[in-house]
């Protein structure tokens, strides 16, 4: 459906309508550099997370600067990267189903596709659909790592799992998927730290009992952009799986950062809105409410005013105590740093790509909805 | 971009692809129903909410059933609420800044458009723009009546707006927009009873002195789904403007409606998923996280398995602790109630109706998005 769009190239900022998901594109330059340049002369492979972006655009970007490909976490996403331009996709989730899996199958036609199994049944969906499109699927046993969310427990029922997708014609087995998610937004630098040494605990012995029953090493994948440089000198992880790096939402920059040897990335992304009612001290409305900025991990964060505090979003308002701010005229327009980016993003069509105050691009955001 | 859909028209509810966004159809008409028999008789006129629902298939029969137009938020909303053929929409909200008003006047040439107005140089701003358009706007003073959001103070304040709204060329004062949004959810009947009792009283203290300046009455307009039927009978609201009683969501589900005289809404809306990982006891693992289900006002409720309990959700993953349900094998496919139900259909491209366990159609939700 073709709409009014808040923005086009060569627009000012200043003139950009709101709400509006602006990516300022010096800082998001920097922070792709920052993290090349945080891994530079390690042995270790990037595959950024796509399900933070879900725009082509990006990924092209993160591979022009030497990323192996990107992971995505549905099918749908994968589609629309496969769509863009994206040559090697890796699903870091399960995917269930037989129609999904025949998308799947279909897709490695088009793609190196990898994908994630914890289940014995579900590896011989995976095969039957590779066998129905004639190719073969790479395929990752997912390892609970302490995330608690998907994956098969590390040692014994994880080989079960790699010797079934290895016992499949149709599927390689290709390594484990060993994402420590619950690690990512621990506050302290030692909590991070404790919680991957133990992920590395776990991948270890799986790795032996794997050795030793005779199957391929295959290649290890996971961390997150609170810990990556933890997995990257580990020696045992092969692949880093960061997303948010690019953006830094307002729930990331609470973690510490000091002696991580992570480097401070910018803020990047922000949603722009307008001061839209002023009829009480102190309190400005502005017109971006939880439609336009996800609350799920805190609200969002008043950009250039760092006493004014976002107290309270509904649907379409947003409640900011200024604390004798200035800049919350009627009308004015001043940006937000999301409480979480990836859900964030995921309400949008566009980035409203923005150099010295003036908008340069608009990158759709391919996958947005892309949840089946 | 075309995608491959989860559901097409003709196919069972059973071969959906998940998640998917599912409109049970006899639920959604029983609640047009419900609502209509329960003004019958009433003086009352009905202005559904559309940004419930962002679907001008819904504003078109809730109009058919004698809805007199809809509301709306958004400029952006009313764009593509008009493109679908509703011929008068009201903009409950402020709508501020040059491009957005432009817009609004552009809009007035094409339908009945009425909008709300909290401050003196803002309804001049609207003056402008209508009169760049050549046509003559309604505009109704929002009235702060409990919600403390936007909205001048009742009385003295509101009247000041309200004769400035009058000595413009191209504005028409049209009267208040009295929503006390506050009140929506509190959880007891006297509770709620209350809250409007004493919006109710705002809002005559400043009819009174409106009429007393010479003004012309107007309209009184507002009320959601946990109030109306106190404001349907107050003798001074003229208009509704329920929105969640076509879905009810698991929030609104959790209000006291014994002896409110309101009827009881059925669930009509659901978040269709598939259970993807089963590797620890009684918890399972669904494809429909905070991407398919907003959490803003609690986790979704498991429909048809009381005792199982959606405990988390992170961006792509629902964890369900199942309570020793049975229904959770891996591949099954459940409904979930979503915990809000205006931000959950913000995040879908359609609705998948649903009628006997078969798709009936889908229905584009064509505001999606229009956050501007």
């Amino acid at each position: 459906m073709p709409r009014i769009l808040p923005a086009q190239p060569g627009m000012s900022l200043a003139d950009v309508d709101t709400p509006a998901l602006i990516l300022d594109l010096d800082a998001f330059e920097n922070n792709l550099q920052k993290l090349r340049e945080s891994i530079a002369g390690r042995k270790i492979m990037l595959r950024p997370h796509a399900k933070s972006h879900k725009c082509p655009q990006i990924a092209l970007r993160q591979i022009a600067l030497g990323a192996v490909g990107v992971c995505c976490q549905k099918v749908s996403e994968a589609e629309a990267m496969v769509e863009g331009g994206v040559p090697d996709v890796l699903i870091a989730n399960e995917v269930v189903g037989k129609t999904k899996l025949r998308r799947l199958a279909a897709l490695a036609t088009q793609a190196k596709i990898t994908v994630c199994a914890d289940d014995a049944g579900n590896v011989k969906d995976i095969d039957a659909a590779a066998r129905e499109f004639g190719v073969v699927i790479d395929v990752l046993v997912e390892v609970n790592v302490g995330a608690n969310r998907c994956g098969v427990d590390p040692g014994e029922p994880a080989l079960k799992i790699a010797q079934a997708i290895a016992a499949c014609k149709n599927l390689r087995y290709a390594g484990l998927q060993a994402y420590q998610g619950g690690a990512q937004h621990l506050r302290k630098v030692e909590e991070r730290r404790a919680a991957i040494d133990a992920a590395i605990g776990s991948v270890e012995k799986t790795l032996a009992l794997i050795e030793k029953a005779g199957l391929p090493r295959g290649k290890v994948t996971g961390a997150g952009t609170g810990t990556y440089l933890f997995e990257a000198t580990s020696q045992v992880y092969d692949e880093l799986q960061v997303g948010s790096y690019i953006f830094m939402d307002a729930d990331y920059a609470k973690n510490d950062w000091t002696e991580s040897g992570i480097p401070r990335f910018e803020h990047s992304l922000f949603v722009w809105t307008t001061v839209m009612s002023r009829t009480r001290p102190d309190i400005a409305l502005v017109d971006a409410g939880l439609k336009a900025s996800s609350i799920d991990s805190g609200m969002p964060r008043v950009a250039d005013f760092p006493q004014a505090e976002f107290q309270k979003a509904s649907d379409e308002h947003g409640v900011i105590k200024m604390n004798g701010s200035h800049g919350f005229a009627l009308g004015d327009k001043i940006r937000l740093i999301p409480g979480h980016c990836d859900p964030t993003v995921n309400l949008y069509d566009h980035y409203v790509c923005v150099r010295s105050g003036k908008v340069e691009a608009l990158w759709p955001i391919a996958a947005r909805g892309a949840v089946w």
